[in-house]
């Protein structure tokens, strides 16, 4: 469904809401997928949103939360009593009901938890015991497994009676008596092998699995390197714990990706576009803009060292922010791609020496043309040749120095074991100001009894 | 396998490949998934690597290929003949031939399709013709497809067939005599039919498809959107034309997503990690650069026009970096969110009009936080009271003006049908200097004569 179509159901709706016309909504709303209808109410204020969702049945009402962002969520979920809360619980998937009662307060959850299918509450509250980070935090229990001693026919008969429970089961995976992982078989391999046939003759013994404790991000990895549908985790004993499929990894990607660029623009953690607390997203943007207020405060202080020859050539104050500027942005080209590549794959310390090596050459190549043109601009636009040539050095050395910064500093962080995305912002910029600034001051101060 | 594994076997690697040991060689990479193989090409210099992807059979160095970045394709493919090309286009999946023979040169190309089986070389003629950003782009010719009359048992057998040919089968799609898409059916209620059951009686007639011309980023929101695992890609008149598999959708996904980060960075187009050509990062880099030239350039002119205030307080110019620094950070941020969650998501002009609420607020909050702090600053260390409440003033202003730019600029350049990711690089920083610098000296212009 297309964006025009989603504006205009939600034009009716808002009219038909207002109606409380309630047999034709349902009627617009049956059939819709459950992303669709999550959209929707995304389009609707409070009041509206939280009517249509109250005409949704559990089933639908569940797939819906499933299908929506964090933060509205999270609104939804404030208005609703225990009970519906309930119903919808029960209609989940372990993992998005873990998700779920995750984020409710103690007591609720305890109540729905109490109110639940025994053993569906039992699923949520293992996995409620991992990290949400992690591989088991983010893994379902819905899985199809078959002992290697079973046939084919043995196979389907348990398809057949999980097919209600698991959706989209496009491999089964192959247990030992002791449920340790041995094997994996593809529908595909199923539905062409004769009935009689074991299961452990058409199994591939080469399962790439995960264990539980490993992290979301290297979890993707894996899944997208091997181009899995499907990643069954384990425990350290190799027993099979659950089944992470690759919706959940295209979700984790998403996830990565924006606390990445997120990271990259100085916003500290998780900031939400639907996010509606003013003090949660000034927590999140606070602590990296004291980071360069402090900076800058040390520039001001650099500056103020060079009092002297900035009152003797007020000209050199007017070139500051190309200084900075030029600087500043070449060292965010330089460590955005190095975040990047680092974010998305494996890298060779042998591949960061040959890339340092060809950004020293880009940033002087580049600079070189930043320092000739703004020599050009000082000596026509100015008459200053002299100055103009001391400004195009400076610009040039500037931009090598902020360059290679910003190349370096993301594989030290790495090494250091910190997320080197943060080095694409306000840090490297900062130092970079503070850096920049005392080269070019240096070199006029320096270079003041020949300027004139 | 892991890192440490990885680069275990480098470094075995190395010391055989020097020997020349063919058979240990071998023996150590038989078995190896192509991506792990194509993992340890990266950590070899040129001969190595050359070296021993020439021992790869044909097969296995087909698979080796489809799964290495461009630049580093494009370098193997390099030092290959024509007969090995060949052989190695031969094994390739539609797609994947398609994006190789696409890079090779026109003459070598040529021959190499004359070469491979005609019906391959049909398949990759026909998928040259779309635009490689599109659905017909990415999608592979390789699939099941059954007639609406075709019973299970006949379904089934149609795999059999295809096997050999296409990897990966979960979904198979169903059309008309005439080649139109009108049904999907898994392969979990396929296994559970019964044999002689008409195909069209289990299948799925809600099938979500995409048209040949869709640009890749909107098939991968469609597909992650509704979580499925492959999607149908149709002509105008709804005719099966091709297959995308998740796989190739988590590839968008990540290329979009560097696209998008590398665009926020001032990079015009992609670059790539292992690249080699300094003029082509440059070129991807310089366009930005100068744009931050010339906004910066027009700093310099503004501060000269305010020459008169500065000579009269010097002082004013060490807080140049601190005012420029911080709207740039404050701008960035906002700006962030609104491009990231326009990415990702859909997003209604009303939540984008609710989300400019939240950047004033915000903005307004984290801005009196900091210019409180620096009216403190200066009036603790430099004794200034004035002026530091003028600077602090100042920066609120520059802060929330900053905020609301970077807020409102990705909006206004997604409605002019512009990628909203420049916004956040040079071209809003650059903005926010101006206009910051133009309020900062503005201000002190018109309040010089109460300051001392």
């Amino acid at each position: 469904m297309d964006k025009k179509d989603i504006s205009e159901i939600v034009e009716n709706l808002k009219y038909l809401i207002e109606a409380k016309d309630e047999p034709i909504i349902l009627n617009i709303i049956f059939g819709l997928h459950p992303a669709d209808i999550a959209e929707i109410l995304y389009h609707l204020d409070e009041d509206h949103r939280n009517y249509l969702f109250s005409l949704l049945d559990a089933t639908v009402a569940s797939d819906v939360i499933a299908e929506m962002d964090d933060v509205s969520r999270f609104q939804i979920l404030d208005d609703l009593d225990e009970d519906r809360i309930t119903e919808i619980v029960d209609e989940m998937d372990s993992d998005d009901a873990t998700d779920l009662v995750s984020e409710l307060s103690h007591e609720i959850a305890k109540k729905v938890l109490d109110n639940i299918d025994k053993e569906d509450s039992d699923e949520v509250i293992e996995l409620m015991t991992h990290d949400e980070d992690t591989a088991g935090g983010i893994m379902a229990k819905e899985f199809v497994s078959v002992n290697q001693n079973f046939t084919v026919q043995q196979v389907i008969e348990e398809i057949r009676s999980k097919s209600e429970e698991v959706e989209d089961i496009f491999y089964i995976w192959v247990v030992d008596d002791y449920n340790v992982l041995v094997g994996i078989v593809s529908l595909q391999k199923l539905i062409l092998a004769s009935a009689e046939t074991s299961v452990s003759e058409i199994m591939d013994r080469d399962v790439i699995s995960v264990k539980t404790e490993v992290d979301q991000e290297e979890v993707a990895n894996i899944v997208k390197k091997y181009d899995l549908v499907s990643i069954p985790v384990v425990d350290e004993n190799n027993r099979l714990m659950g089944r992470i499929t690759f919706d959940d990894v295209a979700d984790v990607m998403e996830e990565e990706a924006s606390e990445d660029i997120h990271r990259m623009a100085g916003i500290v953690d998780e900031e939400e576009f639907r996010e509606r607390s003013i003090f949660r997203i000034s927590k999140v943007r606070l602590p990296w803009l004291m980071v360069a207020f402090f900076g800058e405060l040390l520039s001001a202080f650099t500056l103020s060292r060079f009092e002297a020859s900035l009152s003797q050539i007020i000209t050199a104050a007017f070139f500051i922010p190309i200084i900075m500027a030029m600087g500043g942005n070449a060292g965010i080209q330089s460590s955005t791609i190095m975040v990047r590549a680092m974010a998305i794959s494996e890298i060779s310390s042998y591949e960061i020496r040959k890339r340092l090596l060809m950004e020293l050459m880009v940033s002087t190549f580049n600079g070189i043309i930043c320092g000739a043109l703004l020599f050009f601009v000082i000596t026509v636009f100015l008459d200053q040749s002299r100055f103009g040539l001391l400004l195009g050095v400076v610009l040039v050395i500037v931009i090598i120095s902020a360059t290679l910064i910003g190349a370096f500093v993301p594989g030290i962080l790495k090494r250091l074991k910190i997320d080197p995305a943060i080095s694409t912002g306000p840090f490297i910029t900062t130092w970079n100001d503070v850096v920049g600034l005392l080269i070019y001051l240096g070199s006029i101060t320096v270079f003041l009894p020949y300027l004139n």
